[in-house]
């Protein structure tokens, strides 16, 4: 990947996304002992960082392809961004949902128009019936973090942060499927002056920390944690890109991550969602290590269910 | 009041306070059949409008003054306000709080370093111990709302507002003692194109409403609002201001402000106290009346006890 690659794909995504604003705290910065810059992605379009790689995604496909529409399987933030960035575009979105998704999601899908289809909540189901869907439709199966297009995407976030903070000394993002830690990296690779990235996951699901350690794909025996956009692997593009310019993966407790969460909505007035909160709660456990250093803190979305919160 | 003491005001108070942004949402835009500009005042120094009232009279004080500290009797967000606007400057704040005062605000005054001395819950007992506070210490005892300088301050809110746009045909403010919405009616007053100001407050206290049709204070017999800082009665000072400059006041129901509140996190992604979200509900209940405008809309304040949520 060349820096050219992603000045291109920031040019290209510009006019559909929001310029998210940083924000500062003087008292988490006390709580921190470090200056934290927090990228509010969370007020991106639809909630999300997600925005970003899908819309890119989107514009990449010829004309052609276009017309046919996309196709994913996701309970996430992914199936509202690729259905709102179709919706941008002027194309069908096929979403492939398992059944038992929350209504909350698949209302949040239909109302940015992406025509749902249910599932048996296995992958085997939802692979199946995006398979389907593809050779009915002639739709472009797109996934929501194993594709350069939608890595590129994901660190337009921090190519922002960088430009209005060129001198950061690391900037930490949550790692799920790697899509939004490797773009990042990318990005402080190519625009910082001496920034290094770190990825932030909770123990519950620490699948990445361990892939480093062993060298290979990692997976979870179970993904019990209230991070619930972190559960997911690593893919075969996203885990070489995080071995190369991630520096080290910190893990967080479920507890930790709740008391970030609570800190970031009662002192910033942020709504964010748990996994959004996971780069914050892993700076504050690892503050003896970052004592005084300048942080970009990619907030990663804020959508959450209000009937269903921690606290 | 003339419009350079709005000036003054604002070229006085800029150092100590945050500009605070102004947020839009399509969603809320389409909803609202408006134009929506937030002025998100949830995002201000100890979380609310307060602080421009509180650092402008402290600021006003004279040295002498200043140095024998300030007083005030508040169970809300004026306390803190006076307690951080007091550090500031370096000089004593002394807070007399009822004794049923939640925990969360009495941690939070004591955080900004106010001095707190607890009283008995009535109107009577606060009034008396301020003034025995005041007499053994010389400290100034400044009012929560009915205070020039006070209305001055909060006024500064809709001037940065109507500086970024000046073409709003309506803003509009919760109602509680009025320095918020008198100060807010000045702004419009000197400063807006042709911009009329509104109040909102809730049915259950709907005293400003009532004071404006029988042309004297009303108070109200019970105080059941979830809006908690909009129980108090208008001043002496703050109901001319009213009666002069604001257009009418909208009236909302309880669970409206609950929704409302609910739409400001779930889609703005703010966290917002019920006082808050009392306008956004104005602005919904009288979409009709008010359909295509441009409206600022305070968003007065995120301090909200998280264990304590209406959803």
């Amino acid at each position: 990947m060349e820096k050219s690659q992603l000045l291109d794909c920031y040019t290209k995504i510009r006019p559909y996304i929001h310029r998210t604003p940083v924000m500062t705290s003087r008292l988490l910065n006390e709580m921190a002992g470090a200056d934290l810059y927090f990228k509010c992605e969370n007020l991106q379009r639809m909630g999300a960082f997600k925005m970003r790689g899908a819309i890119h995604a989107v514009l990449n496909l010829s004309p052609e392809q276009q017309s046919r529409g996309v196709v994913t399987h996701s309970s996430g933030n992914f199936a509202q961004a690729l259905a709102l960035a179709a919706k941008t575009v002027g194309i069908p979105a096929y979403i492939v949902m398992p059944e038992n998704a929350p209504a909350v999601k698949k209302r949040a899908v239909h109302g940015y128009g992406g025509q749902i289809t249910e599932c048996t909540p296995t992958l085997q189901a939802r692979e199946s019936t995006a398979t389907r869907i593809r050779e009915e439709t002639g739709a472009t199966f797109l996934h929501p973090y194993d594709d350069y297009d939608v890595i590129l995407g994901q660190g337009t976030a921090a190519l922002e942060l960088l430009e209005e903070h060129p001198g950061l000394d690391y900037v930490i993002a949550p790692v799920g499927g790697g899509g939004l830690v490797s773009g990042t990296a990318l990005a402080a690779h190519f625009f910082g002056e001496n920034c290094r990235t770190l990825g932030a996951e909770p123990f519950a699901v620490d699948d990445a920390y361990r892939s480093l350690l062993s060298g290979k794909i990692e997976s979870n025996a179970s993904t019990d944690t209230i991070a619930d956009g972190l559960k997911t692997n690593l893919g075969e593009k996203t885990f070489p890109l995080i071995r190369q310019h991630v520096q080290r993966i910190i893990r967080v407790e479920e507890t930790e991550i709740v008391e970030a969460m609570r800190l970031i909505w009662e002192r910033m007035k942020l709504v964010t969602e748990p996994s959004g909160a996971v780069p914050f709660a892993a700076v504050l456990r690892d503050k003896d290590a970052l004592k005084g250093a300048k942080i970009g803190v990619i907030l990663s979305g804020g959508n959450v269910d209000l009937s269903q919160l921690p606290f």
